[in-house]
């Protein structure tokens, strides 16, 4: 789509300049794609401000909607509550060769910056593509990681591409989308933002700006209308607002409520799974006590709010920005944007 | 209203031939309500099947959506998974008193059938409806839980009514809904039912029927509409399906996605709670392995959709139900019914 | 024991000068007992350092050892991350009572404060007394409460007192004990105290200041041994180190490794608690930014080691302050002080 | 060691015949080792009885003790509960190259019986084994991974072998460790056993069977003794004996007090993890209602208690049956063997 980031009417609050999750100042975003008549899918990266996360923790953390997933990295995120290493995002069966590249890059630049890194914790998600790629053949490698962090950047390009290349959304093609969402604390502006994988839902059940058009897409789409909610979705979420891991945790639930606002049953076999940090955290230090500041609890129901709108906006954006793809098995994925007439824009 | 319970546009599956929770055999509901100037309040309690729940214990299990709340008894039905007390319901400062009540009633039972109890869970939510009642005079007393459980049975009012006499919902009168739907296994019918106890909400927020009404309520109801999203909302699920307690915590969850599809945005002074509990478990034995039934996972997604959607139309019947009502500082919370034409029914 | 408090061989680290939980700058206990030929049991209460906690709330959190248990108020402490009211202790069957009793109290001194409580989530934690004492008769009343907290200072008794005066631990006379440590942060000095109810365990099973004098003790004590692990254990834990909500929740849970080393097999009866707050935090403020301090995580593990000693040393004090106690049904439980030739002291 | 495996006086309960896990019936294990001049590291394998156990899923679950660490899998263990690989355990930043041989081997095996593996849940955990071995260069394959899959059977080796080949514990060698307990139930025998990777703890603190031994071992040992918690542990349970999810994450938290009797203070740096299945779940069905047997929760204690009991002889077992070993950078650990007359045995 040309005019993308558009903004969607989807909730109250204003977007950031970008309305992606790269409004949050220094992250950046890649991708890496793989596009053959075989295999649909890729590698996509968030990468924090730092150019080493290692050396400059955030204080991060993850909540599972559903944990029908293979996602890895989460449960030291919950435990000592920081990010170490890039986000990477790509397909079920490549996890493990992506966190093992994931480690192998974090080793090499730390020993750059004259770091020894003997424990290194990557964050891999994942959603499944298999109805378009052939997944069993695990057709990512290395080098998909290391270009896609290499072509981050502020601008980046979503629906079909990266991670999001072979991932399929209420019976459409899906993919990345993303979106922000600005809130103001003691006068000044803060951001949130996310990006999502989506690759969930049944056609009947999508709900696009508030408008079920679901059973209208389902009937349209006949044969080719999805009728069960499997697949799974990855929403990543980043802010500047200084939150606690405690505030963050809820932030990130709140994401489960934008989701469910775009159709979602939370179908058993899926994995919908969120991770996110915060850029405010205090820098590295020596000192035993450090100073730092939170969020008045008081002042979190904007910041609840926000999530859950970029994340309802970021999975509709993943469909809106996606073209049709066709699968390995000559099977195609019509694109949401086929059927501009029910989206009512 | 006259017509109840009536069937509402929500989701797909069929409901029970009451549409309430006591479409699940044997469950029944009761209420005891205090209609004072000075207090709208009460008591509600869902009760088991068996006469005595602690000696014929029910698997159970309960989700904490949003744990800015004051329930007791869920850290016992989440570790040891059954329930041993009716559920009863009430105002946030009356918990300690129900509690109290409860575990009096059932050491008063127990004596009756021979059975010495040391200890009891008892299983008491709640809440806040200052708004509408002086709720520091904490008005329930023991008499009430006593009364809603003899007035117990399988016909129950809606509403304004019990421990929703002073609730509000989106800024207009909530109080007690109830809805049920019914999924077939291996060709034999079985029933989800889900009754709430609802005070959440702003008045822009509200989703009815799929529909955004909220904006347009808003506009009508003026300075009366609620601006924010505070308030609670107990949601108590039964149902009649063999579900292990991991298998019940995870229906438990998706109840939470028909409280986002009614509108609500998680607010941070929210306590949004979900108990629930089936009646299919193993009878009491003394054998050391238990013979038992539960679902095959690849069975549960109507479930899930089962308790999303009970649990979004019983909160709608809670506002639908509910007339006017007038609290102790003067100010009348309307009823939904008096916007019918808002509705679209 | 008049040589109270007496520090045990227990770990490593320095105690404080009182070696009890109040030796944390502020913080107070007090009892009120009901002994009577009926009833073994009473009320204890842990202060925190301000006037009125609700109006000056404490970065606190709570952790589920083994959750067969009724203690109340853990769910907001999880979600919140704050204590608002005192921690009351008291027996099983009386926390309805004595939560409805904290409300009231609460609601009294605000209104002296002139805040209206509308809300408000009393921490009430029990175990059960009934071999001792009429269980079911609850014979704790709301003057219990009251009386618990204008007797509280920084010197209390240890023993068969308040909230264990009927408690039993490992088939001795168990009840309150407490213990503190001292870490060193950044050159000053801070202090971790705890206080248990105990009432947990099996004789065999007992381990004293490391050593496994559980078989020799059950040779002796011959019938009235206990044969199992049953009851429960409640572990307040209070400390002056700034530490958020997470890194809280990191100390509490090592709290559980100091009730290992004192013999705990975690029964599946028992009710193990872990409630814990600092005094550090941020004092109240209007700003929707908040400074604050936290602990550099690399320096927790002096703070984890804290905790696992005083829990365990603070439980092996609520055994050596108790006498012997008789029960309603005329049952003698035994005093840990009467098989001092055990102990090696 | 020539006497393994042998019974150390650690708990009440009987062993099963090997004392190890394996018997549980039809459970094996394999190692393959790396042991290099620069690398002292490996894989260990526990495979379950099944040929292929993504067609023949076991109920499974796990327990983080403390989450600083990198294994994967146990998000979907605890969502729907059931194991569909081996479990593999190998080095820290080796786990992703392993979970990406694992999910090759399972589509491997599955493409051999006739079936499309779309997604597969490998469970991988890990030690870190940097003190030894030149960890950034990785050097296990998925060689290694295959190789201690074809070598699995019922008697395997303990000590410093497979991935416990450069792991420490307490300062001495630490490695694999194996032992088992059994319980009666309904007049039959069940086991219980378990299956540890041992990398924690300070000198000083370790406990072994009951005997406080470790200042005196760290007198001995000097500079070479480790001052302080760090490291991991993973820990591994297998049973025949029918439990519920719930029931067997109960019994798997009973592992952590087996690891507090044998000394860990539960370090920050620490990933101290449990998985566990049973091999007595309900075989793969077609039908909605599967009927299945779980234990009844009266019986449970005996079953806590072995799993507390095998955990800490596991780990005694880990340390007494390995050698010293130097690693690349001409450091030795030495062997507790060397040190037997503090051991009392």
């Amino acid at each position: 789509m040309s005019n993308f980031p558009l903004r969607l009417p989807v909730g109250s609050l204003p977007n950031g300049p970008r309305n992606t999750i790269t409004d949050v100042p220094g992250v950046q975003v890649g991708h890496a794609t793989v596009d053959t008549p075989r295999h649909k899918t890729g590698v996509t990266v968030i990468m924090p401000p730092q150019s080493n996360p290692f050396t400059h923790k955030l204080v991060a953390n993850a909540h599972v909607v559903n944990g029908f997933g293979k996602s890895v990295g989460l449960m030291q995120l919950q435990e000592v509550g920081y990010l170490e290493t890039p986000i990477a995002l790509t397909n079920t069966l490549n996890v493990g060769l992506v966190s093992d590249a994931m480690v192998e890059y974090m080793v090499d630049i730390s020993q750059r910056d004259g770091v020894q890194v003997q424990s290194i914790n990557p964050v891999v998600c994942e959603c499944n593509d298999s109805e378009l790629s052939d997944i069993q053949k695990r057709a990512v490698n290395k080098a998909h990681l290391l270009s896609a962090i290499s072509r981050a950047g502020a601008d980046f390009a979503q629906g079909d591409v990266g991670a999001g290349k072979g991932t399929i959304c209420c019976g459409v093609k899906g993919g990345i989308g993303s979106a922000s969402r600005m809130v103001t604390l003691d006068g000044n502006p803060y951001h949130i933002g996310v990006l999502v994988q989506s690759n969930f839902g049944s056609t009947a059940d999508l709900v696009f700006c508030g408008k079920h058009i679901g059973p209208a897409l389902a009937a349209r789409m006949k044969e080719a209308a999805a009728p069960t909610d499997k697949g799974s979705i990855i929403i990543a979420l980043a802010t500047d607002i200084p939150l606690s891991h405690r505030q963050l945790g809820r932030v990130l639930r709140r994401c489960g409520l934008g989701l469910a606002h775009a159709g979602s049953f939370g179908g058993h076999g899926s994995g919908d799974i969120v991770v996110g940090f915060t850029t405010a955290g205090p820098a590295p230090t020596e000192s035993q006590l450090v100073p730092t500041t939170i969020l008045n609890e008081n002042a979190i129901d904007p910041v609840f709010r926000a999530a859950a709108e970029a994340t309802e906006e970021a999975i509709l954006h993943s469909m809106l920005a996606a073209g049709p793809v066709t699968g390995y098995r000559g099977n195609t994925v019509p694109a949401l944007g086929q059927f501009a007439d029910l989206l009512g824009l």
